[in-house]
């Protein structure tokens, strides 16, 4: 169980086999958020029917609602939200440290209080892996502290921290069905980052998480430490990229050992009318599009481009119909498992490098993240 | 085109085919509402797989928003909302009558100001016509005067009114591919219910509806019009009953000799998150269900039924997630939706009223009617 296969490697871009209890992911791979116990939009068919292998839950959200234990009691949520593929949960302390005026962090965890109803709770790296035990996802996530990424000061507390809690996540873990994943933190500070990727790379954990990246830092940044950190890691364990990405990202990041993507973009770019396409990122609510009878992107297989025009869909987004982030969820989302699925089968025929600035050129529109920052872009994260 | 072909009846129950260029209607059918070119929250696969085959949608808000010019351009609504079978839509009298403060009715038309924008705009039935086949459903409506049923002078003005209307909308009805129906009105009052009747039966329509129903008289009042109306129509044409209904007035209407409904019910109160059960209508967000390990009802094979918990529905109610309404509608419409297609298999074997108790007491809890009268009624239609 657990075990990572690497298949085929390019550079440094992999592909792999993770085996799990919930079949095998087949890695790089890109993993659609679903907060609350359900990708926002999609039934578990649509997601089927779209690519989807890995999703991610967040302990947070669940352990206020609807409560690990409930969710334990109903069999785990693989069965609670009809998942039958693996599932991911995080630990909590993104979202946590994300609620910068209600909580309160001391070296043995973090106390705060709830968004929904104001109620304290706290928060130990032994409480989030009892809640991620309760859950029952194949991944758990260790219980780290992300910083704002410029402060070297701050980044090097969290980073100790990370460490500390850490190993106390690998004590506190008693299910032999679940893989615990360690994270590495640092910011964007060099030595830190190097000496986080050796400190969590000599724990016995089965994969690699490089944490509190895409947090406001910028691209160079971003890859300049994936650069510094992906060597230092062992081959045989699986790395994942936390939060990431845009179609840019994605390429970007495999092409510097990145297994695992996770990102709430697609579906939050659907809420805000946004589509990834060949053509850039368009946003379907602009009157251009009021009687253009083409789909969303002329090359995409996914369910929305098959059936719908970009006038269609410009009428259910002025109509203020549901459907409408519906669509746009399925075709985003299809975008970029499709982008790493293809990705995948390059590095396995020995095409990516060659591809890779074609890809590049192609999803060139859609690159920019947003840009607002370490604390504000923390804040939409929970209320995501 | 437009043959109705009257495969069985028990008693006054039909079983009928209604050719249409979108292919054959078995009927008894019942009808989801897609006011807006789309049954709210739902994708056609979806209603594809839950049995959907006649879908309605509606004149006033379609002319208003894309505008019907737009949606014949884009070719037509089947084309648009890329629903293949065949589509209903209504005058948009109904609509237009619902907006009491902002309309005025004169003999040839009504005036009335949009809810989108406040920007004036006229319908006469030949404009109703030409914004019909610009649509391009396969069944059309006549444009009529729906009146408060109790109200007896009032109505015969509108029952008046609707018949000089609806002999203009035969005249101004142009293309061949579109079956345009009239429509009975005369309130709850039996002598302009039965001159009414005689009156559309007289002339050549291919379907009759029968209108002004639902919108706050009683049950008894309802049926004892249907009792009355329907033994004065032609056996060869299929007879709509327009906005009907619950569970119970399904039953009922079939059995009075009815071969169409439509009703935005099931679609409403999936987003009031209610659903219709044989335990009587259920409210997920009850705390009852948190813990129900359950579907909505065990009987029924929906894909939420077969899916999905109480549990995991009232947890995806109380995150405000819209899944929940996706996953309501379609438990929704396919237990209309099923029972219809039951009533017909029993119509054909002959079962029908050996069933007739057993079905009427498996769906009692789920029959109450809104019951805020006529007007109260009127407006939410308009806001549906």
């Amino acid at each position: 169980m657990f075990e990572f296969e690497l298949k085929a490697k390019t550079g440094r871009a992999r592909a792999g086999v993770f085996h799990t209890p919930h079949g095998d992911l087949e890695t790089p791979v890109f993993a659609p958020v679903g907060t609350q116990a359900t990708v926002k939009t999609l039934t578990p068919a649509q997601l089927d029917e779209l690519g989807a292998s890995l999703i991610l839950s967040n302990t947070y959200h669940l352990y206020l609602r609807p409560g690990d234990e409930l969710v334990r009691e109903l069999g785990g949520l693989h069965e609670f939200m009809q998942w039958p593929r693996p599932l991911l949960t995080d630990s909590g302390g993104f979202q946590v440290f994300s609620l910068a005026q209600t909580r309160k962090i001391d070296d043995d965890g973090v106390t705060f209080k709830s968004h929904i109803d104001g109620s304290t709770h706290r928060f130990t790296p032994e409480k989030s892996i009892q809640i991620q035990e309760n859950l029952g996802a194949d991944i758990l996530m260790a219980f780290d502290e992300c910083s704002d990424p410029n402060d070297h000061a701050y980044s090097k507390i969290a980073m100790e921290r990370t460490h500390r809690w850490a190993e106390r996540c690998l004590t506190a873990k008693t299910r032999a069905d679940q893989a615990l994943f360690g994270i590495i933190q640092g910011g964007v500070n060099p030595d830190l980052r190097t000496e986080s990727a050796q400190f969590i790379a000599s724990l016995p954990f089965p994969g690699i998480a490089i944490g509190g990246l895409s947090v406001g830092e910028t691209k160079d940044e971003m890859y300049s430490t994936l650069d510094l950190v992906n060597p230092l890691l062992p081959e045989k364990k699986p790395r994942y990229l936390m939060g990431v990405g845009t179609p840019e990202d994605l390429i970007n990041g495999i092409a510097r050992g990145v297994d695992i993507f996770d990102c709430v973009l697609p579906t939050r770019l659907a809420r805000h009318n946004a589509a990834f396409s060949s053509e850039g990122r368009l946003n379907l609510m602009n009157a251009a599009f009021a009687r253009d009878p083409r789909p969303i992107d002329e090359t995409c297989k996914c369910y929305t481009c098959q059936t719908f025009t970009r006038a269609y869909l410009r009428h259910l987004i002025v109509a203020k119909e549901f459907l409408a982030g519906t669509l746009l969820s399925i075709h985003n989302l299809h975008a970029l498992i499709q982008l790493v699925k293809n990705i995948r089968v390059s590095i396995l025929n020995g095409t990516f490098e060659s591809n890779v600035p074609g890809w590049l050129a192609q999803w060139k529109g859609n690159a920019e993240r947003v840009k607002d920052g370490y604390q504000k872009i923390s804040q939409k994260r929970i209320n995501h």
